[in-house]
């Protein structure tokens, strides 16, 4: 371990207090998104945080929750992102709660608040980095630094692509951190080099003015059979989507892509574990179902129409309509698939189908020798004492690309999780060890940034 | 008009008063068999009635409401049977009611109360036509009659296919009137010879243990998809069932069918105006919309799985399932088409795919030149002076087939409707000529049954 290094981790552990003290100020105060409760009050806060920091903060209204910017000239004028939110899951339950959502609690090693993971643990984290590398500088820090704080993730972050796309200059960088950072179940830094898209769609067809006996069936049309006969043309039985040109601009995976795959965990016994499924889709199992992650995806998400209580009704449905979802791969376009879906509809005879754009995402992916990704994973490797876990794709689908398309830049994860952290549930937690060791490994990050 | 007839019906008139009295009687007792709500009470009301008439009763319980039977030994042992019932529907909503539901008003010529029509109404009327024969034939009734009274026809009858078996003797009979007689919208007498069988299943379908992100949709099995391809199965784009001998036992029209389907009016204009469908099934139109009721159908009443909120939710669903009913024609069996269904299920790799019986109904049909139909429609002829309009079959199903298949007899209806009475909705009423009218009718069947 070099001087530097040292005297980083030794200030990360000197301040530790501190760090705890900011994110239970942080969490102390309710930021739900979903009902806009407490999110402006939490900005407030968060830009406070800022500052005392030495940050020079910039709020910026996105039309929904408020965009906490903050910037940190440096060294070199390399800019490093970090992309965190401010807002928090609903807390309900709380009587699943061993102590109150919003009364941050230390008990077991472990820091107890709703968001204490997910994600206020993370932006102080990011703030004690900053902190430990700029002492360990003498008072600069090597690279610049852009704090990106949203308080609108838990519902989807629906203002973010606009946000970036109105605001380029002013969010210049050549890399970014994104959330959810940690490790795995065996210890070991866990990575998603991207995510899927998705093209979120709803189908619906009305094929009468109201629902009608089903003594009628053999002349009226059915708006249930309609949708299930358009749902049908959609995929064949080996889940080969059936939209012309779905797969067009569908990337493999790369050679590097495979390598990674071949390092992963066979996740046959796991799955089966938590899904209760005994044979996965294609009878695949062991690696494949590593792979299969390139495989862009069809789901029906749910189906509603007709008659659906206890017992029978006899009636014939006058409408109906299924949510689907694509996961889609590198290069896929969720506005180049949702025009094809239209054109199959219209070509199966399906006009009166309707399709509604209901969201997207596009996909985004990091290749696996960026030098970002390389100076993570040695970062990682030197924190947590064993080799990343790069996982090519994640199976989801997240608003990095918001950022990573327009910016043109790589986004690799670092910071505060296990995997067993229980966000979005109740007695959400983040290990005080946990909370070191990812803040050590993002300020090694900041520490070699300036360099790449 | 013969003596004898103007007879009958100088006597129905005269006593008009007194069967108004007694449908009101009827009426003001509430007899809701969605909840048992004066059920029972009004079964004792119905046994008083029958008394009154000089009717031998006789209380069957069903296990579930009673029902009242009524016997009168006439000169002939040819019996005819009535079936009615005295349960009614519930009368909500309430504040649409000019005058409360179950408090009997006369106004402008009709009786307004629930049950004024469906169905204590016609048991008025067969009382009546009883009372009027039996005087025009010195107190004897020239055949024999055997009432049957149920109290839960509104709930659909669940209890009268075991309460026939169980007692074949107590109901032998040689033919019946059933309910819901009477004119249709131009006045004549019209009469459904059958009613096509039912056959309500719920296919269902589960992948997985609970629900997963859809994130995960390259491996975990969707139900809903499942279900999608399972339901696909079932049918062709040209509606024709694929369930492997589904037609074996559907019969064509006969000639005679034939010929009444030719003198049915073409339906498309009123269809269109009631259901706003510009395009029926197959782009059929006119006469063929009519002959289409000889085609047993396959409809889904319903489907729900997953995700059914605003917005969307990247859900994969674990359970799937749909409501069916399959409608029936001579001679087809539910019980053999339920087999066939899952057979079919198995054949096309859906072992998965689980149909539960949810119930049932037999078709049945009286031969267009059955006599008891002659009679009833010469009867329907002299009293309405139009033809009567006889269709070959109804779309719906009927608790007929309880009576008609054990005991192997002709049904025919007649009565005092005139498909506008509003049963089952608010301000049901009858209007007391179509009461005289429908009860003059079924006293000329009561007269003419012991010479068939």
């Amino acid at each position: 371990m070099t001087t530097i290094t040292h005297s980083i981790d030794s200030h990360i552990q000197a301040n530790l207090e501190r760090s705890l003290a900011e994110i239970s100020t942080l969490c102390a105060q309710p930021s739900v998104s979903a009902r806009s409760e407490g999110v402006r009050e939490c900005s407030a806060i968060v830009e406070t945080l800022f500052q005392q920091y030495g940050l020079r903060t910039q709020i910026v209204e996105t039309g929904g929750q408020p965009v906490v910017l903050g910037f940190l000239e440096g060294a070199s004028p390399r800019r490093l992102m970090c992309y965190n939110h401010y807002d928090v899951q609903p807390p309900e339950p709380l009587d699943k709660w061993t102590t109150p959502p919003f009364t941050p609690t230390i008990r077991d090693g472990a820091l107890y608040a709703r968001g204490a993971r997910d994600d206020k643990g993370e932006i102080v984290c990011r703030l004690a980095a900053i902190d430990a590398v700029r002492d360990a500088h003498g008072g600069t820090l090597p690279c610049s630094i852009v704090m990106v704080a949203e308080g609108e993730e838990e519902i989807g972050s629906p203002h973010m692509k606009d946000f970036v796309l109105q605001n380029l200059a002013l969010l210049r960088c050549d890399g970014a951190i994104w959330e959810e950072g940690g490790t795995d179940e065996s210890g070991r830094h866990r990575m998603p080099l991207g995510a899927r898209g998705i093209l979120a769609v709803e189908l619906s067809v009305e094929t009468m003015a109201r629902d009608a006996h089903s003594g009628g069936a053999h002349i009226l049309p059915n708006a249930a059979w309609r949708l299930v006969r358009a749902l049908n043309t959609l995929k064949d039985g080996d889940e080969r989507i059936l939209i012309d040109g779905f797969y067009e601009r569908a990337w493999p995976p790369s050679d590097l892509d495979r390598q990674l795959l071949a390092l992963q965990p066979d996740p046959t016994e796991m799955l089966r574990a938590e899904t209760g499924v005994k044979t996965f889709l294609g009878g695949m199992s062991g690696p494949a179902l590593n792979k299969a992650v390139f495989n862009p995806t069809c789901t029906i998400e749910g189906i509603t129409t007709g008659y659906q209580g206890a017992g029978f009704k006899t009636v014939i449905p006058a409408r109906a309509s299924a949510k689907l979802d694509f996961r889609l791969v590198m290069e896929q376009d969720p506005e180049d698939i949702f025009a094809k879906l239209r054109r199959h509809l219209d070509a199966q005879g399906f006009e009166d189908v309707k399709a509604e754009w209901l969201g997207a995402m596009w996909p985004t992916k990091a290749a696996p020798d960026d030098p970002l990704v390389v100076l993570a994973t040695r970062a990682a490797e030197q924190v947590y004492g064993k080799p990343s876990s790069l996982i090519p794709t994640a199976g989801g689908s997240s608003p990095i690309y918001a950022f990573a398309r327009p910016l043109k830049i790589p986004v690799i994860t670092a910071g505060i999780g296990n995997m067993q952290n229980r966000q979005h549930a109740p007695d959400e937690f983040v290990r005080i060890t946990d909370f070191v060791s990812g803040t050590r490994h993002v300020a090694r990050i900041m520490e070699g940034f300036a360099g790449l």
